[in-house]
């Protein structure tokens, strides 16, 4: 009899909290978008509905008005109705919208937070957001701006630059050569270290290590999550580490050698225990 | 066999993640700071050592070297440690220099991210941290500094203003007022609104809504989490508008005033289904 707006969390289903487990259980409706772990869906009763409203790349389903109006409406019927995000349902993912929908409808609503791929991504990379002599502030931001906004959006990525901490783009990866250009002519230097982890937090996580100057050349892949600062340069591996986990990649030349650049890379598989914990009945 | 740098979320046992109360009931040691809600320290077998190494007001315990050096000693041992902060372990909580001195020592860890307060607090006071039309970054950012780092420390305020997004300044109440004048001399407007949520998403939640002319004036307490930007207005009210839940307090005239300012407040206690959930075996 309330829509929950819940956060998945980046992908290691170990993330999901202990809320947003307890509520998909109780679901009579789960409402989701393309989710990086499909399999959380299966903690939902099995006569629960589920709807795909999610936007795969060539495939636009529902539009967001229409996704107002589902919930507006299951909310109404008296269900247990779960909206299911990656991630967390405030940053960058229309959560503001929705409860805003269903506040002005009348639908009871709650938020269950998630954890942010913004912070727990580079986490699981081996990089702090902040560091007490190095970083003092983080900033988020959107590189995928509403088209609405123009071309090249309203983010003034020159301020972002002067702020001096360590900055996180999430969705930025078409963009990150005209971006890295954007931080640097804003005065961050051309060796500032840059991260790129594509799947992170679950097992085919893979960094790329670049620098401001040279990640515009590199191979990333979507979804990435873009770490830009002194702490990129971390490197306090603990789940990569792990035997035939991960892989990572070294960019160490500037753009003009990006086709015989250099890589150091480790692939392979790891078994976590997390699934098992979400077993606990 | 491995440290657990946990982040305990900013106070509702629900926000716990799956993973970190898995680890919780396998631990042998859990090494903790001041917690927002010590009940969680339950979750560990009965017989497990309970070391509290924060730092209450007044009360400095262990340095950050004593407990670096605890945490490698204990995980020598072979044992099940669990290092458990509030919110976020990367996120101004010297997670980063623990990860650091255990990498160096050789001693496995991982890292179990949290809920941070930056991004749930402001959801438990009906706030998204953005929005699609109105905010496209936010900026995290501490109002305590290293002491180190000189009088008004090394963050640039005036370079947070320009950025223009949301600004969510923790462990900022004592400074609040300083900051304030820094952001509108930075160029963000006097009556750009402010939100300052007390013992966020806990029963006890209290948010006072104000703006950058009049928060230097306003009845905060510690511990704060504090929105800056158009988001700060949003009231999306879920959590604080449960019956006999939460209090709100408005604080509409300037710092002249201060001294007969309005408020509109509501107090109560609430009970939340979540510790409930919890207690799943």
């Amino acid at each position: 009899m309330t829509v929950h707006l819940v956060g998945a969390g980046p992908g290691d289903p170990g993330l999901l909290t202990v809320r947003a487990l307890d509520v998909l259980r109780r679901a009579d409706v789960v409402i989701y978008d393309r989710l990086s772990q499909e399999s959380l869906l299966d903690l939902a009763p099995p006569d629960a509905d589920r709807i795909d409203v999610g936007k795969a790349p060539g495939h636009v389903r529902l539009s967001q008005e229409d996704i107002n109006a589902l919930l507006v409406e299951r909310g109404r019927r008296g269900e247990t109705v779960v909206r299911l995000k990656g991630g967390d349902p405030f940053v960058f993912a229309r959560g503001g919208e929705e409860a805003a929908a269903l506040a002005e409808a009348g639908v009871p609503f709650e938020v269950v937070p998630g954890i942010t791929s913004a912070i727990a991504v580079p986490a699981y990379a081996g990089i702090p957001v902040t560091l007490r002599h190095s970083s003092t502030s983080v900033t988020i931001v959107t590189g995928h701006e509403d088209p609405a906004a123009g071309e090249e959006g309203s983010v003034d990525w020159s301020a972002v630059a002067r702020v001096g901490g360590t900055i996180v783009i999430l969705m930025g990866v078409a963009r990150i050569g005209r971006i890295a250009e954007a931080l640097m002519a804003g005065g961050r230097p051309p060796d500032t270290p840059v991260a790129a982890v594509q799947w992170g937090t679950r097992p085919e996580q893979r960094t790329v290590r670049a620098t401001l100057a040279t990640i515009g050349a590199a191979p990333l892949g979507t979804p990435s999550t873009i770490v830009v600062g002194d702490v990129a340069a971390s490197d306090l591996a603990w789940f990569e580490n792990r035997p035939l986990m991960g892989r990572r990649v070294v960019v160490t030349r500037a753009r003009e050698q990006a086709s015989e650049h250099h890589r150091q890379e480790r692939k392979g598989a790891f078994h976590r225990p997390t699934l098992a914990a979400i077993q606990l009945t």
